[in-house]
């Protein structure tokens, strides 16, 4: 393999607080190893049009703590076919880029992995985004201020809730999976977490939430991650209406606010840790891989042996969910 | 009149921020200035039902700073109606209470006007209330904090919006007044300010999101107060989609995460102030009278002279909104 | 008077937050009214040197919610004596400057009068201080922001307090006023207050602390405003164990943190107000005076009105901090 | 061993957030498993004292978010003589308790053993400092809320370090460990970070700081670790000032406000998950043990495994924040 003298670095996908971090470290690192480093704007979009940004230390200036990414981020169809990688790669190709840095969630990383295998193009993923459903590390970025700002959305439900003797079902982000769910519903003190991975029986919750009113707990919040079979949280509350009559019932869908804000030290912490390893990891010839933190370890997982295994969530936590609500 | 030895205190209507902080500095001036102080549950609720408790300083040990109200509020039919009332007074001569501390909204103030004017119970009223629309206060308590919380989740969208090059519509409370929305709009750099005081056109809106598009203004934020006659922003959103191709748009609704959190300062402040001031009040002989703020300065208004006016939404907010939304 | 059409805006003395929604205010307002606005960097510093830079929108793209100040702010020494203000005058006719708007405390606003004295240079001060010690308007920019950033810390260190039946003394900003230190003591539920503007006897403080710790009130917080006659915390601190063995006792200093941070909604829509207001205050003709706000309306003090006359602290204010102290 | 019916719950040491949230988690997790749970309170003293009471849901109700520890912690000299343990032992038999779990740092653990084989009183150790100087785990409760609160802290000096062009020495928490001035300084973007666990060259510290005012740098952070070899922050910033002039310098103390605050959702988890461990792990036998964190798992760590090594400083870390700081 050639040396890698010129790296190319985006974000893609939703965006997730912390890449701003990554960034920076990518680029710091990047002149600290005598690379230069170039910023594509709004991911493969970008990539396709050559919306290309040579950068510097003044360029990455007092980011670190902004939440969003300042090389913006957007969907691209054309990027999913062969022929708009093509473009892709001969924009990179008349840039003289050598490689890449991408941070972004699972289609960031499987874009990637496809420009490698079709061109050659060596790189390494940076896991970012709010989910946490990325197979081969810890956490990812984002994931951190994103459940801190649910439950300190939910902390201020329950002051409501409480003044008001009142049933809430509140909706945090996590298309597919249930991290944000589970620990924001264990930190906000839930009485009941629903997420994707698992069905919920109606019945079940109804009957959870009559014996609490019989004990005279007046106030509960259900936390309901979006987009599971169980519905959304206004159906799963329709349906919990029909069969209670114990409760004023209400709902509030977190939404966007999720994705921004300044983030925690935790994932500026983690993005900064991961974009020198970034840097270090392509100076080292590793490629077709992402950063991972194990511990407070970083690794490197190659593509094939993550991205073909689910993230699992973690059972116990639902467990420890259980006995705390009773 | 006879002397007040006795006061009974309650919130009312929708909790708002501060509550807790109103109900302390009655409960420690009320000892101050030997009153006995007693807390009325559940609003005109817990009255009817006499669901009453002597309060002393421990009473209200560490509740200055949080949100929600202690004292808990409710909706109640029955006090609408003579006979509640009737119920209501009864229970307060029972517990030998001689004068009423209500913190709440226009509901509140009018509940206690009637039981004045139909058994003769001396009252002050105290301004609690998020949406800030109470003739005879520059502010009422908690429409401070809520509107700090409507900022902060605009800050977070705007985050995302930047990243992606989106449109937001963004829904605060307000059911029958804008000024969370004109506050949060300005602060929040909206490009527009949508509330129940004036109509909105939609052409006119789409246009204006069509000249920043074209100036390469490519996220913006458009700020709604819920319960307009222009409708919701769910609604309004769409009906700018059918017009407008210009923007990846969308739509949050913060909710009831505005009525919670810790008070700010200035609803401590004020609810401190106006605590005070209810109980010096009383003692003075003052009675069917709302607490007021204007200025620094504490005023009393005598319900005839306030409830019979509108609030006027502040018209030059909204010129200042549209000079700095260019 | 000639047509101002030439705008020069700055920021001075101690940053507060609301300085950049202040700036961007200006700088749109200017825009919308037809002026050029140009940026002159670090104060009279700058002035002195002539480090200007023509503002559009973009130059204030994102600020409205950022702490401190983009154009700097700087102490001179130089604009004190008549040859620097020369010199600065100079160089605002060399960029054909016809008027300032200055935001900061005192010292800016006495600047900015014996330019227009000794040169003739139009300005509308515009009072940004954490301080609040201007008189002329119920608000500066910044107090609000930097008192919430006190009650804060207060609420944390309440919690550390309460947890070890500690005794704390908490030193806030304000050199010679003690707004911060009254409105962050009501709002933080402190036992006493200490101010510039009043001798505070330590024997009567102590005597209070013991009575509290009688009443088997093991925590307390005191708030002490720096640099007044009674002494800094750490010394107030020290003569008070002296003379009282109840309590484990000690000293936080609040410090710089006071001046940054994210604006309130207060502060944004504050100085958004009073940027538009100095924009078009230029416009009619007014000079020589600053920017107030009374109420929620917009005001204009000429400098000789109010710079000869102290702005009294709230004597009310303090009133009520004992009441509630109890 | 005999069946575990009856458990004291006690916080020790200083108070860390998420200790609320730990003495929740074994209150319910206890009552889960059909435990009799007593709380202790002020740690060793109100052990000796006989201070308990028994807890139920209602006891732990609505603490989840609340910094501090409603148990209270004090120090206590007579529980580390012989004497002064088999006080302590007398009263917890007298209680009928048959178990302790305490939540504190190495003292408390250190406690609990001397009392294990001196009396033979089984116990679990959860890790509550907010310093993460505890080997045998990833996290201890609170070192998450604490580094978080330092950021937040270093994010408002930034702004005004930026506005006034300075350099500023910031200390924060961490007497014999420099986990959060390692973690803050990364995330706050510190120019250098001083640490007990290393000796800082001043001559070196200067040299960056004059290389980075060259390169126009114009404001710094460092952060400095309190009591380390090096000094206090205001002895560096001395130093440092002799030998350099080209930084206006301030120095911040954030001091105890580190220590307060409602803990974040990472703390809460980590609370809850270990709270329930706890309760379990004695339920199953396990004794003179601390529960810790390992990746998302749960661990049990034997007091002489753990103890007589010392937990080393993330070395790689430090490497992190020297490549960043370029």
């Amino acid at each position: 393999m050639n040396k890698i003298n010129r790296i190319g670095v985006f974000t893609s996908g939703g965006d997730a607080p912390g890449m701003n971090a990554a960034i920076r470290a990518v680029v710091r690192a990047g002149i600290y190893y005598n690379k230069e480093i170039v910023g594509i704007y709004r991911g493969y979009e970008g990539m396709i049009e050559g919306d290309f940004e040579e950068m510097d230390v003044r360029s990455v200036a007092n980011i670190l703590q902004r939440g969003g990414t300042m090389l913006k981020s957007a969907r691209s169809k054309e990027f999913r076919t062969p022929e708009g990688r093509k473009k892709a790669f001969e924009q990179l190709k008349k840039s003289n880029i050598d490689a890449l840095i991408g941070i972004g969630g699972d289609g960031s990383f499987t874009g990637m992995h496809h420009l490698y295998l079709e061109h050659g193009m060596p790189y390494i993923c940076i896991p970012g985004t709010i989910d946490n459903d990325i197979p081969g590390t810890d956490y990812t970025i984002g994931y951190d201020t994103a459940t801190n700002t649910a439950v300190e959305a939910i902390d201020k439900i329950r002051d409501t809730a409480l003044s008001h003797n009142r049933l809430f079902f509140i909706e945090v982000m996590g298309r597919d999976s249930g991290y944000i769910a589970i620990s924001s519903g264990i930190a906000g003190g839930a009485v009941s977490i629903i997420i994707p991975e698992e069905e919920t029986s109606i019945d079940e919750l109804v009957e959870k939430l009559n014996k609490g009113g019989k004990k005279n707990k007046t106030s509960s919040l259900v936390i309901v991650a979006e987009g599971g079979k169980s519905g959304s949280a206004m159906e799963i509350a329709e349906k919990v209406k029909e069969k209670s009559s114990y409760f004023d019932t209400k709902v509030t869908i977190l939404g966007h606010l999720q994705r921004g804000g300044t983030p925690t030290y935790f994932d500026r912490l983690l993005a900064s840790k991961m974009g020198v390893a970034a840097i270090e990891g392509l100076d080292q010839g590793k490629t077709d891989a992402m950063v991972g933190i194990r511990h407070h370890d970083i690794i490197f997982n190659k593509f094939d042996d993550i991205m073909n295994q689910p993230k699992d969530i973690h059972k116990d936590d639902l467990r420890i969910a259980k006995i705390l609500s009773i």
